[in-house]
């Protein structure tokens, strides 16, 4: 089963867009998670089980992992998702971007030392930056379109013809680049006009959009700008506002919560 | 010191624009390092100690670290580096690029966890994702303007109003967001033509050069597009034609002449 089948079970079977984001933040677990050499496990693997049921997909980021030389622990936590939730995709969050020599070792990096089913990817270096990625044929790539950061604008508003640059990467995303149809596109919820614009470049692809909860994307807008034919085709990504919901014992239950309300408007807004 | 001043200060003391790039990959290490849990280590630190004399800096790719989870190697041997050539600078080559609560972590990754002098960055988020690398004061971000790969044209040379993307990424780079004075360019020796344009538009700004040896770009063109007006300002790199110069017991003469032969032929240019 590839990676794009898998979401697609997924989005079927669970009735829900939501994608929730791993950023483990020590300094934000509940107190008797703190401290511990596997805190990172502890916390997100809890956190996994309480929002599965309201997830289609789960994002760790490896910065925090990174940051923190904390990569065993993403490695058994995306082993753990794959053992106790086998039909939930897991979206590995890292922007690599690189010539095609050192993107198999990324490739490797994401999709074996990981087991990753997708990752994300930074479209700067080109096509040939991708194409590694892709002889993964059962993963996904996931590129970086139009991002939900106020820095988005610098690059990917600049004006290319008649159209901004991030208009060029979802065309070569949705066309020449997708040639295993592996691909899907990076679309922040803070701009649905924009959502809707790379939907209409790219009628069917998968998108991440990342920007709801703590970076404040309106749901309902987002929804609308970006849905399918047949209503799925987004993974609504909420982080720091389901992990952190609260800090205290009660976290797995206010996480839980979030989750659940999160994919209920999502699911409003789908109707 | 700052980067800057360590990269300065070693262009005069070493005479050298010559950027030693760290890619081990150990199927093509000779063959008594093979299979050793520190064999990274073992091969990166003896060609460190055979080309120092004619490295102006170093740069370990972390990708291929990463591929076979020898994070605690990279480390040992950027420590290893300060510590028996403390007038080195290490640039880390990560083309790391995120939001900002994001790229704090990766800057931590590469300055505190690694502690990298410099590292590489991806512009496409634009300047919100590098400015939590500039917070490191002492430290520097190189970022991707004009890749040496094939794919480099897809965006990089896309049509913005009367300039390619690269030129706009280049005047960003050495207008607004050089708040400190603490950026870099990555542009690469197959496009002469457009090292001379980075040159014109950043007249002082450092120059991370991938792209000769392995890549095939031509020195003597390079050198004389990129160099500034008192015959420094580049990092020319070349990584697999000096480590795998040889694979015998021969590797550190042969990865040492390697490394003479290259500075030597950029100083005749630079001439």
């Amino acid at each position: 089963m590839t990676f794009i089948e898998k979401l697609n079970r997924r989005w079927a079977s669970s009735q829900s867009l939501l994608c929730v984001g791993l950023d483990p933040d020590e300094a934000r677990f509940p107190a008797h998670l703190q401290g511990k050499s596997d805190s990172f496990f502890q916390f997100c693997t809890a956190i996994v089980d309480a929002t599965a049921p309201y997830a289609c997909s789960f994002k760790p980021q490896i910065a925090y992992f990174a940051s923190r030389g904390a990569e065993d622990q993403l490695r058994d936590i995306i082993a753990y998702i794959h053992e106790n939730h086998p039909d939930i995709p897991v979206v590995l969050d890292s922007k690599r971007g690189d010539i095609g020599s050192t993107a198999k070792h990324y490739a490797k990096e994401a999709y074996e030392r990981f087991g990753a089913d997708a990752v994300t990817l930074s479209p700067y270096m080109g096509f040939d930056s991708v194409e590694p990625y892709l002889e993964y044929e059962d993963r996904g790539a996931i590129l970086l379109c139009r991002t939900s950061n106020k820095g988005g604008n610098d690059l990917q508003m600049l004006m290319v013809g008649d159209k901004p640059l991030y208009q060029h990467v979802a065309s070569l995303a949705n066309g020449p680049w997708n040639k295993n149809g592996q691909l899907g596109l990076v679309v922040g919820a803070t701009y649905p006009n924009e959502i809707e614009m790379v939907r209409s470049l790219a009628p069917n692809m998968p998108l991440l959009v990342p920007g709801v909860g703590a970076q404040g994307g309106d749901i309902d807008a987002c929804v609308q700008a970006g849905i399918t034919a047949d209503k799925t085709g987004m993974m609504i990504n909420s982080s720091r506002a389901i992990l952190y919901a609260s800090q205290g014992e009660d976290f797995l239950e206010a996480a839980r919560e979030a989750a659940r309300v999160t994919c209920e408007k999502i699911n409003q807004a789908r109707r």
